[in-house]
């Protein structure tokens, strides 16, 4: 019988200038996959380069975190941008990352969509893809999304990989979508339940929903949040019992 | 006896967002080589992807026109910008034209700073030797800017091509430097005379200085002007009267 | 019997940096309110301190024209901001022409919303409040904005003058609401029309329909468009028809 | 005998969206000044409401922390803006500061330029004029600084109050300048040999400098860093360390 493998990824290089946000160095000793920030929503080009420098220097995937333009808000205002200037916004920072991974010897392996354009494209099909075509401007990349989006329905149409992702410190409905944000216990706090629903996920693709009956999720990658206290910590201790209990942390084709 | 060869470019893709500044297509038609705005000074993704491939469909050669971070200031405003951020500035500016050159099935041929960036690496080492390493981490590209000045100085110790230019419409010192912009007469208007130094430059490699006298100007290629009204009718002729005087028109290595 | 009174109102300083855009000198000759962009959507602080320069001049009112902080996209996509942080930008936005306007002898005489912003704010209420609530933030001026919207709804509780204002050059339903300008026919373009269109409003407050039927648009202001070309010259001429046919041009208080 | 009287100012507001940086609301314990910034370097309108509203609540006098435009440089990095933009950035900043600090009861009662533009106004007189022709736009305020700055200077010929800072945290040459940042030294770290200079500068108008032997400074206001850890901290001791000296704190006029 092999071992279950999952991916572990989490958002890299969300600084911008003068403010430091997330801990690079310590992340990158958890995850496997890093979504480094483009410079829409956070992330400057020398945080970019020395991000990619890092990632590549220690085998961890770099993928392309693309965003709507929007420093101000961090890429979490939902922005009604016409399909033609989303797609080649996306290009863009997908090219502009590129740059950064070639110069460390590694390349992009993947697009994920971060904060407001990842929640629109869960369900608006335009806009979805819209993305999708940014991605095939850029060349064509697997993106990574949640099961069941317009997204990865858009990715896997135009003959992208698609890969669903799964979020240890978000609660579940019976049906296996996202409990929203802003609904009490949407968002899990505790390490312990973090920890014991990576495992849960990883091993039987199985996480308990809010009704406390067991629900599917498949997913071939795990995020991890990288912006809040103790994330590197909590990535860090994620990472060590998925391997004590046998699980393969390995990167998605 | 073989003809003089030269090659023309010019500023393009200079509108951001709602406001157009430079007649993309028309100057097009006209010249060589095409400087693409990369969105730091002016340009924005739609507008990058649409003259890339206005620029592929043409034959005309695409290059990246990178510049300080201003967009208010269309990148006018020269700026103490430490030498590490200048050089990821300049390759991510780069990785995100590449986007949209091979989208079009051609490549960023070359490079060319902006503006307050070009003027201050004419004698500023520091910056222009972060430039050329911002070129250098992008891959490596032929640079083009003023005969004389620290920028081509760096490149060519990087062992990138360095190719010089000409300008049709600025008068030049008996040293065979540009007079500065501020001084007057620095700039000229007359299409004739624009016509006839662009003619004097191909062909024998010299133009008049400001005292009258012949002055050497050794230029690979010759600058025209694009944001100007009456910009691309100006380079259409000039494009014309050229070619009609033998001179071959061809892009650099 | 008193003569109709109307105001005219167009969008001025709508150029950014380098990039022009509204003809302010020649608008301002015709209307006599003037909407100045605060910098989010266009205009910068030299812009600004020129045209309240020549607004005051000429006795023009200086209006604060407020937007989603978008200068990529000329604030024409809606974006889902926070209310608490969209009524500190409105606020922003206030204030920083406020200083212009004084310099000028003058003052801010009013709001209205640019856009994405304007369209939103008529049917989302939660964004109208906030939009009410950075005026009010900013010491609270006349709101102007589409009848039977959510934002005059909202400056209306507020306590604040709610300035109704009509579109000479847009297609109205049967119900009196504008044709959404995705719509064939939506926006017309022939002067003519237009300013048949703009007499009627001021005169009789009524317009024709798109079913043809005279329908009811009660207006204190009509809105005249500044970023078209000939815009200025038929601003122009709809002041002369109007005051030719015994309408008073004026403010509103 | 009358007793000493010192203000002491610090940067706050210096966070930007999703960033946060200075602890507003300890520094806003320790100081009587509050340079808050105007989202030119740092800070966005949600900030300065909330800043300003601190401030105000406190009895802390609230100043317009103006800069260049440059946010992702932080304001660090000189630029050769042209004197009439920079004028009216200036005044920008000012106006959209005082609607907060309106709204929060209190009126923008001070002007101190942030960063590179602070350094470059110590010697750049065109500039230095810019500001202070900024400042005057705006409405006119007293302009924090450095002694012996043209910024000053030009300050008090414009007939503006010109205010003299010291920095308790910043070697001093034995003419009485501060040591460029760039030499070893020039920065004090150790907060008991700063608590030490802030008593000297406030009690006695003197502090050693790098010879060893004591220098006058003339100051009316005294520098606190913000933005290095275990600012807020140390701004609380050398406020209790003063008062115990028999100090007394207290704004400038």
């Amino acid at each position: 019988m092999t071992a279950p493998v999952i991916d572990l990824n989490a958002d890299l290089g969300e600084g911008f200038g003068r403010w430091p946000l997330t801990d690079d160095e310590a992340l990158l000793s958890a995850v496997t996959s890093a979504n480094v920030a483009c410079g829409y929503h956070a992330g400057d080009p020398a945080t970019m380069r020395r991000v990619c420098a890092l990632a590549a220097e220690r085998g961890v995937r770099i993928g392309a975190q693309v965003s709507y333009r929007d420093l101000a808000g961090f890429g979490r205002r939902a922005m009604d941008v016409p399909p033609d200037e989303l797609a080649a916004e996306v290009a863009y920072q997908i090219g502009a990352l590129e740059v950064f991974a070639r110069a460390a010897g590694a390349r992009v392996a993947y697009v994920k969509p971060h904060g407001a354009l990842y929640n629109r494209t869960v369900s608006d099909a335009e806009q979805a893809a819209a993305v999708v075509e940014g991605v095939m401007l850029a060349g064509g990349f697997p993106v990574l999304g949640l099961p069941g989006s317009q997204l990865l329905a858009a990715a896997h149409q135009a003959g992208l990989t698609a890969v669903p992702e799964a979020f240890a410190d978000r609660a579940y409905t019976g049906r296996g979508t996202l409990v929203p944000r802003r609904e009490p216990g949407a968002v899990l706090l505790d390490p312990d339940a973090i920890v014991e629903r990576s495992l849960g996920i990883a091993r039987h693709g199985s996480v308990r929903s809010v009704s406390g009956a067991p629900v599917t999720v498949r997913a071939r990658s795990l995020c991890l949040h990288g912006d809040t206290p103790g994330a590197a910590a909590l990535a860090s201790r994620v990472r060590g019992e998925l391997l004590a209990a046998g699980v393969e942390l390995g990167a998605f084709a």
